[in-house]
């Protein structure tokens, strides 16, 4: 038995949801969509880009002629969100016989100008998956159970952080900005706060939560941005369901650090050992 | 001393120079070029992907808006180029301080209809690269140089793959399709065959020379295809200099097949150990 209070909060909408939620466009364009921009997700000068890259991934996901699920998506990150109003636009320029290749954008009005301005690029491709041989060939690695792992503290100083439980099992966050840096592998346990059961929109912002590899390399705080994403979905709906509100091991690795900008490997699995997604980006760093 | 037929050959396009010729459309229409697919570079049913994604960045370097060497591309393929005239669009949709975000397509007269259809979609950062802290995190394997491997031999069915020199040192194509297969990791060094001094339209190409990874982790043959690759460059134009004609190191390693899909890690280093780029793409395989 729920008071009326708990059944309020109980179906209330995860702020994620809140995040990503779009309306479709009054006007005759199809595959265009209304949104905002949720002060629970914003990072540092702008959005969280992972919440972004859901936002498109829901404009997909919410488009009429939608064939499959989620494949792959590309999100470049053009210019900083501001905070309110924007437009998405999707279009499924090519549809197969089992997959369909999607271009996407982000518009807002310029807050000098009003004009409208591109601030995030897409691609995008979803596909009909048929059950075939499988096989992986990244085990999941062996680490400590979830509960074994303390949570970081909240209030890290930016608010998306808040919107996820992470445990830390190696590369944590640099406690000293020293200079004492020497690999750039990061293992954690997380989930969203408060947990949500897992969908690709959810799965999508997961890839993106991990801090910029090159503070880990060198112990050193320099401002660093994602430049580019890529997601690759390996998940069927099933296993997404089947890993409920149950944490991911996430794993991330910068490869190259060089003149300004570094790429980054991540893999996510479930509990269960799943390989849910694999994900890449390349981030700006300064100096 | 050279006689006029050895200079003549000499001054002769590289087949690879020939396939990514494109010129400016008389149309208005900034950005739109027109190209012609290359017999040398044939697969299957349509072009070597690399020389389709290699086509794309040439608008790119080609436009007279450029800013800066290119950092990321992505590129979906959509379906199949016929042989023939195609057409590349090319547009910078936000021009920063030091990058430049391209959204690119390549569209193609449908056989049946003579109507215009997408058989490609991309995008694009380019970027101002400026000296910073630098290093490496996944330091080149120790492998045995390209003078101690033999090079594949010619002739093996698709006409793109005599444009190529590859020394596998593991990982090599199965001879038996015996269902013995155990792994998905190849090294292999390689280069352009006639060789060609190394620039970004090579090193794009060479980063999607690698067979399925499918067939090497099952030595089984099966239908394959890449349906999206991602491309992010390290080098500088002066270190694609310094590697010349050399070799490149490449690796590829398939992370998960699943339900008709898989994905593959790729770096590429030239024989002094400089990481110049690395790729990840995934692939529609059948059964």
């Amino acid at each position: 038995m729920t008071s009326s209070s708990h059944s309020s909060t109980a179906s209330a909408a995860h702020p994620l949801d809140d995040a990503v939620q779009l309306t479709a466009s009054s006007s005759s364009a199809a595959g265009q969509y209304e949104g905002q921009t949720h002060p629970g997700y914003w990072n540092m000068v702008g959005p969280f880009g992972g919440v972004t890259a859901a936002t498109l991934l829901q404009a997909i996901l919410q488009h009429p002629d939608l064939l499959g699920d989620p494949l792959s998506l590309t999100v470049n990150y053009a210019g900083a969100l501001t905070a309110g109003a924007f437009t998405v636009q999707a279009t499924p320029v090519r549809t197969n016989r089992s997959t369909q290749h999607w271009t996407l954008s982000i518009l807002q009005a310029d807050p000098k100008s009003g004009e409208q301005v591109v601030t995030t690029t897409a691609t995008a491709v979803t596909a009909v998956r048929r059950e075939t041989w499988s096989a992986g060939d990244v085990p999941m690695p062996d680490v400590p159970p979830p509960s074994a792992q303390a949570a970081m503290p909240r209030g890290l100083g930016v608010e998306w952080l808040n919107r996820y439980e992470m445990r830390p099992i190696t590369g944590a966050i640099p406690r000293q900005w020293d200079g004492s840096g020497d690999h750039s592998l990061t293992q954690l346990w997380m989930r969203d706060a408060p947990p949500r059961p897992l969908d690709f929109l959810a799965l999508a912002a997961l890839a993106d939560v991990f801090f910029p590899r090159v503070w880990l390399r060198r112990a050193h705080h320099v401002p660093a941005g994602t430049v580019s994403i890529t997601v690759y979905f390996h998940a069927t709906a099933a296993q997404l369901q089947a890993t409920g509100t149950g944490y991911l091991l996430g794993q991330a690795r910068g490869q190259e650090f060089r003149n300004g900008f570094f790429d980054q490997t991540v893999q996510l699995w479930n509990e269960a050992g799943t390989m849910l997604a694999t994900s890449h980006q390349i981030v700006y760093y300064k100096e």
